[in-house]
């Protein structure tokens, strides 16, 4: 048991310091890491597309996606942005090695966002660190107002909380206010987005908090210095 | 390295005879176990809500229901059925330890079937055998076509797959036809089964699958002989 013990830590040193190496390296290049997770099918690669439709021409984004197999979302999100299909081979959430090796095949050096698009999985990604700014968890409606409850980890270790899928209300039993309010107990600053990627609703507000949480972290000159 | 990989096998080799006599037992008692995977909030709890009210007065079910916290889902079942909530506590999937615990607490001895109701999550699950003789994986519409291609161990696993949520098809970009023909690459003897427990839509098929295997397993006398 003791030995156990003593490999995890022993392995989990290094990838902390390398998570807030890459954090920084990435920060003074002006790039804004948003590490992106949720159950699978919430809507992860729909938001991005829609973001990057928004955003086109005014401001810069790439993703890296990561999946267990097949490289589908880097084929739907390659028309819109620079994208790198990460794919685990089995793992249950994404790791730093992976997501630098990612980085560096993108080859943009100038991007205002790094979208990581993590694993679908409520429960693993929530435990490890990507060297990302901003931690952001996406609930659908489809999925039942019990989530944040029910796997609190990610919702407390997030900034963010988008509730996609709002087209769908009128049909599924799902109470905005019963979510917002659990996932507040966990995380109380938690800010809360609803939307529709689908059908472009809320779109604006996400954008918006995007652009201000970049500003914030690195101030309004970053974006012209980096252009 | 080394040292990991052979610590992990020391600790896999016990639950796996475990998991083995477990299924046996079970098999004594003519229960039949069904281990329920899916993302969270692909309606595994509806299902089984459902499976209990078709079932009323004819036939016994029992509920092990696994999340990382809350007792949400077994307050939401114990109407219907016994049910014993199993609470990870952080852990991305059920074992077996915890599911004998369940079994023995839940003090059903004349169950026809129990079914394990796992944590919500497409991965970790399909890594783990709790002692069923039967695994179904559940897809709901609003999660997308392309979740088998993407988390193949799951439906790889399953002798059945359940398409959840068909009364939401007008709504959502949904080919029942491509989740089928990718599943079936992973798992050619694959069953399927749609329905929309919610509305009692695909029920009877789903009831009689069950009824099937479980004759299949223990033979057409085990259900008087349990009783």
């Amino acid at each position: 048991m003791t030995r156990v013990i003593t490999v995890e830590r022993a392995v989990d040193a290094v990838p902390k310091m390398e998570a807030e190496r890459f954090r920084q390296m990435m920060a003074r290049r002006g790039t804004l890491v948003v590490n992106l997770l949720s159950s699978p099918g919430s809507g992860k690669t729909s938001l991005l597309e829609a973001t990057a439709k928004l955003w086109a021409g005014t401001h810069r984004m790439g993703v890296l996606v990561g999946d267990i197999a097949t490289d589908r979302d880097a084929q739907r999100l390659a028309p819109w942005m620079p994208v790198i299909q990460l794919t685990t081979g089995g793992a249950c959430h994404l790791g730093l090695p992976l997501v630098q090796q990612g980085w560096e095949r993108l080859e943009s050096e100038t991007l205002e966002f790094l979208f990581i698009e993590n694993v679908g999985n409520l429960v693993c990604p929530s435990s490890h660190d990507l060297g990302e700014h901003l931690r952001v968890v996406m609930l659908a409606t489809t999925e039942g107002d019990d989530k944040p409850a029910k796997y609190p980890k990610a919702f407390r270790t997030s900034a963010a909380m988008v509730i996609s899928k709002t087209d769908l209300l009128p049909y599924v039993p799902f109470s905005q206010a019963a979510a917002e309010a659990d996932a507040r107990l966990i995380r109380p600053d938690l800010e809360v987005f609803a939307l529709s990627a689908l059908h472009g609703i809320g779109m604006a507000e996400w954008s918006e908090f995007l652009l201000r949480q970049r500003q914030l972290r690195f101030g309004p000159d970053v974006a012209s210095e980096s252009a």
